[in-house]
């Protein structure tokens, strides 16, 4: 049983672990709070993968105090030495009488161990408490655990009527400086970053995190250069890309998956031949388990009607993020997304609405895929 | 100058005023309040064209407080002699000192001779507090005043990708019970229905209100047949409907906008030969006219692709509702709205979000044409 204070406890190490949310990859964000009668007497978040864990800054932070305190994380302390000693047996060491978690880690390397450890001592420790917003800040870090595959959210940007682009191809601008800048937030927060060699030609798009570009809350919480490039990776299946494009000029890592390697593209930039299925075609399933094995956690992509429908089609997708603009653009203008053609009401894919807001002159409108 | 009190009174009288809006067209949604001495001594709304106007209930309720009082209205007070005497003289004869009016009336029979009337009589009369309110409670109203057409609402309903229907066709149903639930009070809330042919055939639609598929608040405020049945204007250029349609079964008068007037339909149908352009093709700007002529405020545009293309096409539409599904139809599937060909991205046409929220399991968007 939890109590009043327990939850408002809980919230504070969730604002915490928030704060970390774009340097942790591929750790999770976790945050910790130390309680003792009544008084926070340490607290801390986990920043950086290879650095402490947020239980390490809230108990140096705590010292002496920490003993017959209550600590209260919004993931479960892990048990097993990574990079860092055990979190569990440094609330054991430290003395907690009490310990809260937000939820059990489904990582296999814990996955209820670092609880067993800290009730094996003596200690009082239960999880569940908020777990809805303690998942919501780990969406990718938990669906890598759970599936070995990377969280997948799908970026769209169409009118109300669902076109991107004209007849002939133009788009530019469909969406706001504000929706842009929403999209930029993204790519910071994701480990990767997916698109087409379509994509990357037709705008000559960079696809990197530009901090000048960035929302000025998240410009205020980090300097430039503290923010991580996601990995770029482009499926260029006929080996369109040449090395002077605007992709290759920007700071920052790039996965090509190209029909055969040429080289010549560069230090940060890794060739690989596309996964492909029996049929000689991409496999885009194979695609997931090696980004899923590179432990990266979610992956953003910005990609055409034809590779995100082949996702889509894949039953890939996690989630789909559209911009939407208030503009009618008419049934010649280009569709959204390349599907079989459906015959019945019950083949096309259903989703459930998450979350719908304006973003500058533009709706954000954002639904999950359900199981 | 208004103080607060003045906003709290005419809070009041416009919650008042929109407990007529299923039932008051021709005539604006009013309300009133009286206030003496801190305390509402009388208030009222008007009901129905041709019963007693808001001011008038409110005035019967004051008696003899009304004098020396303060009225708060929605709309300017009338100055004419209608199917009622004018509420000014109304007030002046009540020996009211001050009058609050959220708007001047854009009636060209009042458009501030209300007000003057009131000024004359030596009570202290002014409009203007919470007027964007005001404005919303009778958007066709005002729309019809200012310009001689109705209001035009233009409905539709898509997956997340704009699509309408199966290649095929099919299109039953994309979204949810709650939504059709909600087109049910939009269309209560409607002077007129406008559809076409194609859509009455296919769906063997009858585009009445159903009082047993309203909302249940909508069912609690009025009772079966206290709501009026809007009229239902059919394009069928092609006069391909016949008599044994669910359409005449169902009550409430129909307008038929045909290539020819054949008879045969029923007392409650009107049979017109359509409009035409010089060209010989369906004049909407005329019919827009003509609708305005019988006093339609609101009309609620139930349509397909190509009549909701052609009036947006020719600058006719002021608003549109998309319910939007969470379901990926694909580029196969039927588009939204037929419009020309665009070739450059500033061609299309330009709305603004007014509002998005959730109905049931899908999403109601509103945006406005601004001019």
């Amino acid at each position: 049983m939890f109590t009043s204070q327990d939850a408002h406890w809980m919230a504070r190490a969730l604002e915490l672990a928030r704060r970390g949310r774009f340097t942790t990859s591929p750790n999770p964000a976790v945050g910790c709070v130390i309680v003792k009668d009544g008084e926070r007497v340490g607290e801390g978040f986990h920043r950086r993968a290879g650095g402490p864990h947020a239980e390490v800054f809230a108990l140096r932070e705590a010292g002496a105090a920490a003993r017959g305190a209550t600590a209260y994380v919004t993931l479960e302390p892990c048990s097993h030495h990574g990079r860092t000693p055990p979190c569990a047996q440094g609330l054991i060491d430290a003395g907690v009488a009490r310990v809260v978690a937000a939820m059990v880690d489904p990582n296999p390397q814990v996955a209820g161990r670092g609880l067993a450890m800290l009730q094996a001592a003596g200690i009082q420790a239960e999880a569940g408490l908020m777990t809805e917003a303690a998942e919501a800040v780990n969406v990718g870090f938990l669906h890598r655990m759970r599936t070995g595959r990377p969280f997948v959210t799908l970026k769209l940007a169409s009118s109300l009527d669902g076109r991107t682009a004209l007849a002939n191809g133009e788009s530019q601008w469909i969406t706001g400086p504000a929706a842009r800048r929403d999209v930029q937030r993204h790519r910071a927060q994701s480990c990767a970053i997916l698109s087409g060699a379509d994509t990357v030609l037709t705008d000559n798009a960079a696809l990197n995190v530009r901090w000048g570009e960035l929302p000025a809350s998240l410009r205020h919480d980090y300097a430039e250069g503290e923010l991580r490039q996601p990995l770029r990776i482009i499926i260029d299946t006929q080996n369109r890309l040449h090395a002077g494009l605007r992709l290759f000029a920007q700071p920052g890592p790039v996965l090509l998956l190209r029909g055969w390697v040429t080289g010549g593209f560069g230090d940060e930039v890794e060739e690989c031949v596309l996964p492909q299925a029996g049929n000689g075609k991409l496999d885009l399933e194979l695609l997931l388990d090696e980004l899923g094995r590179r432990q990266l956690n979610h992956l953003w992509v910005e990609a055409g009607a034809t590779l995100g429908g082949a996702l889509f089609g894949a039953g890939l997708v996690n989630e789909l993020i559209l911009y939407q603009a208030p503009m009618l653009m008419g049934n010649p203008a280009r569709g959204l997304l390349a599907l079989p053609e459906f015959t019945a009401m019950s083949q096309p894919p259903r989703l459930a609405w998450q979350d719908c807001r304006r973003v500058g002159g533009d709706l954000k409108l954002t639904a999950r895929v359900t199981d």
